[in-house]
C-alpha cells in the first residue's frame, strides 16, 4: 500500500513530494527536545491549496497519517513526524496575498515566518501583535495552529484575538472558508476559533486574514527590577496590575535562572537580588505609567531602575533574552508551559521550590507576570552514547506534579505551547472526562479516518 | 405525553415550573418584533445548575424541545417559544459567585444583567467591557450566548474576548466546565469559544467566569460632528482609524436618522448636516487623541465641536441616544445588523442609499463606525386589526438585498445581533453548503435528538 500512495502522490504532486533521507530526518524532531522513533515515509512541501487538498485526498483514500508541520519550532511535539506518516509541510506557502491598511487587516499564506511578516507591516505603521517568543523562526499557520501566546498577550491579546478568518483544507481534501473579513460577525458557530490551537487535528491551515494594529505611538519605557525574594517580585507584577497598569510585558525571572544567566554570560546578577521582574510599558501614557510602576516596585522592596533610552532599555531586555540561550548551554531542556490566575504566581513559585527541593534538581522558571503564564525548565543529560536526548521518567515525575499544582490552583497544563505528544497524558486531568470525550467526537466529526496527526493532543 | 412530561418536570422541580398563560405569553416575544404563533408549554424559572440539570433531562428523555431564555431581549428570535416547547429561563440565576480584584476576574450565574453587573464593578475600580446596547436590561448569558457587541468593541473586544470559562449544561443534562481561570491556556480545542455565540444550541450556560478590566484613566473626550453627506462622514471616521487613533466609540448617523430624532424631540439637527459622527476616547491619551481626531474631521469638510465636560459630552451623546426611541415612536422596527470591513462602509451606506430609492422607503441607519457594523432600521406598520406585527416580505425583499450587498462586500449577516429565527434562510450564503453543513453536525454531537432550541439558527 505504501509504494501505492507514494506512486499516487508523486503522480499529483511531482516534485513536492521528497522521500529524501536527510529531509525525512529533519521533521523528526521540533524544539521540545522530543525525537520520534523513526522517520516518516514521505514529506509533501506544498506550493498551493491544491497540492494540500491533493495530499489529503490522497492519504485520506488510503487512510495515511498526515502531520502538518511549519518551520518545526513547536514545544510539545505537536508537529513531529514518524513511522508509517506523511509529513505536510506548509512552510514554501510564504506569501502576503493582500495587505489593507485601511482595514487593518492582511491576508497571508501560513507559511510566512511571524518576524519577517511583521517587519514588512512597518512602514505602514501596523504590526502583528502576537509574538511567541520564537517569532523570527516560527510561521504565521504554526502560531494559529497552537494559539500562540507571548510576552504581550496581557495587554495584547493572544493569537485567537489576532485572526479573522481562516481557510482550511478538511481531511477529505474539501476547502473551508471560515470566518470573516469585517472586525465582528456572529453567524452560526465559531469555527475559526474552534481552529485555533487545534494543533492539526481538525483540519490544515492554508490561508489566515489577521487583524492589524496600528503602531503604539509615544517612547517605551523600561524598568529592571531586583527583589530579595520571588514572592516579593511576584507581588509587585500582581500590585502593577491590580493599580490598573497594562505594561505591554512583564517578565519575571527567579533565582536559578539568574544563577544560569551568570554562568552563561560571566555576569554577577545574582548579587544584585534572587528574582529580577522586568517591565515595559509603551503607547502615549507609556512615561507616566512606568513612574508608577516603578514606585510601587520600589514600595515592595525592589532596587530598580527605569530607562526610556533605546540601548538603555535593550540592555535591561537582554537579561531576559540569555534566559533561554543560558539554559541550553547547559545541555538539553523540557520547557514547561503552566498558566495559573496572576494572584497564584507567588504561591506557584513557592511550590516550584518545593519540587526543586524534593527532586534535588534546579527548575529556573521564567514567567509572563502579566498573565500568569510560567515556563519552568529542566535540565535533560542526553545518553552518554549519543542519540536523541529522552526526558528522563524522574523529571517527567516531577513536571507531572508541576502539573497538577498548576490545576490545584486553578490554572492549566499549557498557557501557550499546546498539548502536543508531550502533554496528552495529563490532558484528561485537565479537561475531565466528559469534556475530553466530547472533543474526542468533535475530532471524529472533522476526521473520520483519523488520518490527521493521530496520536498528537487526544 | 405532554402530561407525563409536565408531570415529570413539577416532580422534579415543583414552583419552579409554570403553566400560567400570561406568563407563558410573555416568553413569545423578545425585541425583535418578531412573535411566535402559539404560546409554549410550560416555562421552568431554574434556581441553580440542579434545576438546569433536571429539566434537560427530563426534556432529553421526553425529546421535548426546551428554549434556553434570559431576559428576552434578543433582536434575531433566538428565544421565543413557541408551541409544545418548554422555555427555560435563567433569569433568578443572578448572583455574582465570585469577585477577584487581583486577578480582575468575576464568576457569575448567567441571569445578572449586565449593567447591573457593571455598577457593581466599579467600587473595585474594574469594569466588564462588552457593552451591547442593551446592557441596562440583557443578561450576561444572553450577551454570551449571541456574543454581543456594542459600542466599544473596536477598542474594547466583543463578549468572546472576555469570557475565560464557562460552566454549560448539555443537552443530556451533564455538566461540562470549559475553559480556565488564568488569562492563558491552550489545553484542547476551544469549546469556551465555540458556545460563546452558539445561541443555545449546543448548551445551556449555567455560570461563568469573566475577565474584567481596570476602569480607564483619564478624562473622556466626545466629538459631535455633521457632515454635507454620509460619505464624507464615514471617510473621516475610517480615516480616524488609518491615522492610529483608537476612539472607545465612534457613531455614525445618517440622514434618516437624523430626520426621525428631529420628529421626535423636535430639534433640527438635519439643518446642520445630512450625517452626524460622534466620536469619544477615553484613557490616559484621551485628550491627545480627541484633538488629533477633531482635526480630520474638520480638514474633512466636519463642523464639529469637542467637549471635555461631562454634561456637554452627555448632550452630544444623546443625539446617539435618541436613535431608537425616535424610531420606536414611529412604529415597530426591524433592525438589522450588518458588518463590512470599515473601509466599504461609505460603499454600504450608498447601497443602502439605492435600496430606499428602488423600494420607496427610509431606512435610518446607525453604524458603529469604529468596527463597521450598521444597523439599517425597517419601519413596520402592525396590522390595522391589531395582533403582532409582521415582517412585510417587502421589508424581507429589501433586507434580503441588504444582506447580499453586505456578503458582497467582504462582510456578514449580522454583526453582533445572531441569527435566531430571523436570519435562518440567509445562512447558507454566508458559511457555504460544506460549513453550514459541518455545523449542523457540530449541533448534533452536543445535542442528538435536537432538542435544544430547534429552529433557531440551523
Amino acid at each position: 500500500m505504501t509504494d501505492a500512495v507514494l506512486s499516487r502522490l508523486r503522480e499529483a504532486l511531482g516534485s513536492a513530494l521528497s522521500t529524501d533521507p536527510s529531509t525525512l530526518e529533519s521533521t523528526r524532531a521540533d524544539k521540545s527536545g522530543h525525537v520520534s522513533a523513526t522517520a516518516p515515509l514521505a514529506i509533501v512541501t506544498a506550493g498551493s491549496i491544491e497540492d494540500v487538498q491533493a495530499t489529503l485526498r490522497i492519504a485520506n483514500e488510503f487512510r495515511m497519517p498526515v502531520v502538518p508541520r511549519g518551520a518545526g519550532t513547536g514545544l510539545a511535539g505537536g508537529a513531529v513526524g514518524e513511522a508509517g506518516e506523511i509529513v505536510l509541510s506548509t512552510l514554501a506557502m510564504n506569501r502576503v496575498l493582500e495587505l489593507s491598511v485601511a482595514d487593518e487587516l492582511a491576508v497571508v499564506e501560513p507559511g510566512i515566518l511571524n518576524g519577517e511578516f511583521n517587519d514588512s507591516l512597518h512602514e505602514h505603521g501596523l504590526w502583528f501583535a502576537p509574538d511567541p517568543a520564537s517569532r523570527a523562526i516560527s510561521t504565521i499557520g504554526g502560531n494559529i495552529a497552537t494559539n500562540a501566546g507571548g510576552l504581550l498577550c496581557a495587554k495584547y491579546g493572544v493569537t485567537r484575538e489576532a485572526v479573522l478568518g481562516l481557510k482550511v483544507v478538511l481531511a477529505d481534501g474539501r476547502l473551508l472558508d471560515l470566518g470573516h473579513r469585517s472586525v465582528k460577525g456572529v453567524s452560526g458557530l465559531d469555527l475559526t476559533a474552534l481552529m485555533i490551537g487545534s494543533e492539526g487535528t481538525l483540519g490544515v491551515i492554508v490561508e489566515a486574514t489577521l487583524r492589524l494594529r496600528p503602531l503604539p505611538r509615544g517612547t517605551v519605557a523600561t524598568i529592571g527590577a531586583y527583589f530579595p525574594d520571588i514572592e516579593a517580585a511576584a507581588t509587585a507584577s500582581a500590585a502593577i496590575t491590580a493599580a490598573g497598569l497594562a505594561p505591554a510585558v512583564m517578565e519575571l525571572l527567579d533565582a536559578a535562572s539568574l544563577r544560569a544567566i551568570d554562568a552563561h554570560l560571566g555576569s554577577n546578577l545574582s548579587s544584585r537580588g534572587t528574582a529580577y521582574l522586568l517591565v515595559q510599558t509603551d503607547g502615549v501614557a507609556s512615561a507616566s505609567e512606568a513612574g508608577e510602576a516603578l514606585a510601587i516596585i520600589r514600595s515592595l522592596g525592589g532596587e530598580a531602575e527605569l530607562s526610556t533610552d533605546a540601548a538603555e532599555g535593550e540592555r535591561l531586555l537582554a537579561i531576559r533574552r540569555a534566559f533561554h540561550p543560558s539554559l541550553e548551554a547547559q545541555g538539553t531542556v523540557l520547557i514547561e508551559d503552566v498558566a495559573v490566575p496572576r494572584s497564584m504566581l507567588p504561591e506557584m513559585f513557592r511550590r516550584i521550590g518545593l519540587l526543586e527541593q524534593k527532586y534535588h534538581i534546579a527548575i529556573p522558571t521564567v514567567a509572563h507576570a502579566g498573565d500568569g503564564n510560567l515556563h519552568p525548565n529542566f535540565l535533560i543529560d542526553g545518553p552518554a552514547t549519543g542519540g536523541p536526548p529522552e526526558v528522563p521518567d524522574r523529571i517527567w515525575e516531577a513536571a507531572g506534579e508541576l502539573f497538577a499544582a498548576a490545576l490545584a490552583l486553578g490554572g492549566t497544563l499549557t498557557g501557550e505551547h499546546g498539548v502536543g505528544i508531550l502533554k496528552r497524558r495529563w490532558l484528561g486531568d485537565e479537561l475531565g472526562g466528559d469534556q475530553l470525550g466530547l472533543q474526542r467526537e468533535i475530532k471524529r466529526l472533522f476526521d473520520p479516518q483519523g488520518i490527521l496527526n493521530p496520536g498528537k493532543v487526544f
